[in-house]
């Protein structure tokens, strides 16, 4: 069994938190240390194994990250956590291999406009990196898998329509590059169930069996409906966060993730099990209340209640 | 062609309007009829052709529906406007047949338990008093039409779990008692996409080509994805509401209505036309925040914009 294989088995849907990370990266208040690590202690009583827990950035303008490396060792105090890092260039890369994160996300752009403009480079230099990423990897830490994720995978802020045969050439190529795994990204909320189906669908096929990560969005409402079609077309990996925390970085105000909550209720009631228990999860957001008073918190199944007769999947 | 495919053409997937009804039926402050005429002109103007006006009960009781008849008068100064009113007794049915209005809604339970608790009569009795109501239709106003809404269709909140072909069965009842349509209500959002898939599926064959109406909540989060899984079963008649307005009955609270702004946005995007301008609907949310001032309105796509390049299908 290869080791992505190990960190994300496949005997139930996993629903990543990464809040810790996406949640809070554009906050000005922020949760300490100690309650980061309530936080996962809650969500991982809950049921969830894998959080995104931060960025290796610098200190100085992302100074909630500071203590990206005790939240590693404290997630890894956890029985079968598993501690995921965003990294965004070769020094973070680095640093996150020798901090013993057992994932690295890299990012490249599913379009050639949206590459250049966020990374100024173009997709095939972001290739080079990746490979680079991945030589890095074998060198310092071969017990940390490596995930190339693909934003803009269902629509471009500034191409518009993506071609799902495009994000599968670029998923190729990373794979080819010697990656783990691939991830596709709703970065900008752009996707519908049918872009969501079209991309799922030969996503499942290019990866024969071994799992990878869909990263969808809120911000046009279609988080849930696109999360249903991704489920139906083979996906078994999901990006959410406690009360949807985290906006979106291109439109002020918007809703960002999907809210880690409902979206394990939709899977559990698709018939998708996730391990993850949601009440618990529901009383989990009383501590992003504590430490991020002035944070909207989402979500519809903290307004209600699980339906009568509930039965969660095993 | 009959009377329900002419107010129901079938070029286009319909999204009727049900906040003046659905939406304001347990609200303390509520629009006035000025008000309540702007905003039908709003959405007429943005496209919407059917509207839930009212409801026919005890203006002691419910004030706001007090002014029902003008408010159908009103919506048939529009061309192409249709004027839906829920009817819970014959006297209303009767009153709404001589009000002149397009559309009865009349309602009964998917379940024995909950048409008992509800209605107070068996299920056997509820289809009698539809029958009932078709005979006064056709002899007080032969050019309305009748649409049986079956609650609790997708999961009920006294018996739990709803097998889809019971809600065939009841459907079939209520056409062979004559009435024009059937609609299917996730009264209580109990509901995921694999119920509603079963439902629809089963619906799109029962009706073979005739319209339905799908009744969606958005109480546990899940109704974009629902409305999803009900487009793709051949659903084209969905009800939704400004901001969502409207909550849960049963969940003091909760999310109601599924938002209309987003609904369209959905639709658009799956590729069904509804005729309807995303962005005109988004401006009318300003008269609901008028008339109903301390009223939550919902939806996403109001918070952030349409997607670069976005189409609408035509």
């Amino acid at each position: 069994m290869s080791l992505v294989e190990t960190l994300y088995p496949n005997d139930r849907v996993i629903i990543r938190e990464v809040g810790l990370r996406d949640g809070i990266q554009m906050a000005e208040v922020y949760p300490d240390t100690e309650q980061k690590k309530r936080w996962i202690r809650a969500e991982y009583d809950a049921g969830v194994r894998h959080f995104e827990i931060g960025s290796f950035l610098p200190v100085s303008r992302f100074p909630q990250f500071a203590d990206v490396r005790e939240i590693i060792d404290f997630t890894h105090s956890l029985p079968g956590a598993v501690a995921v890092a965003l990294v965004l260039n070769e020094r973070g890369i680095e640093e996150a291999l020798k901090a013993n994160v057992d994932e690295l996300t890299v990012v490249m752009s599913a379009t050639e406009e949206h590459n250049q403009a966020n990374a100024r480079r173009s997709r095939k230099d972001s290739i080079k990196a990746i490979r680079h990423a991945v030589v890095l990897r074998d060198q310092l830490n071969p017990n940390a898998i490596i995930n190339a994720g693909i934003s803009m995978a269902f629509g471009c802020s500034i191409a518009g329509h993506v071609d799902p045969d495009e994000v599968i050439r670029i998923a190729q190529a990373c794979l080819d590059a010697g990656v783990d795994t691939v991830g596709v990204a709703d970065t900008v909320g752009y996707g519908g169930p049918t872009e969501v189906s079209a991309v799922c669908e030969r996503m499942t096929r290019l990866l024969s069996g071994r799992p990878y990560v869909v990263h969808l969005h809120n911000t046009r409402g279609t988080g849930l409906a696109n999360a249903a079609a991704a489920l139906k077309a083979g996906a078994t990996i999901f990006d959410a966060s406690l009360g949807g925390l985290g906006g979106c970085p291109f439109a002020p105000g918007a809703t960002g993730n999907v809210v880690i909550e409902d979206m394990v209720y939709l899977a559990e009631k698709m018939g998708f099990a996730t391990g993850i228990d949601i009440e618990q999860l529901v009383q989990a957001r009383k501590l992003i209340k504590e430490s991020m008073p002035d944070e909207p918190l989402y979500g519809d199944i903290a307004k209600s209640s699980l339906p009568k007769n509930f039965v969660y999947c095993s």
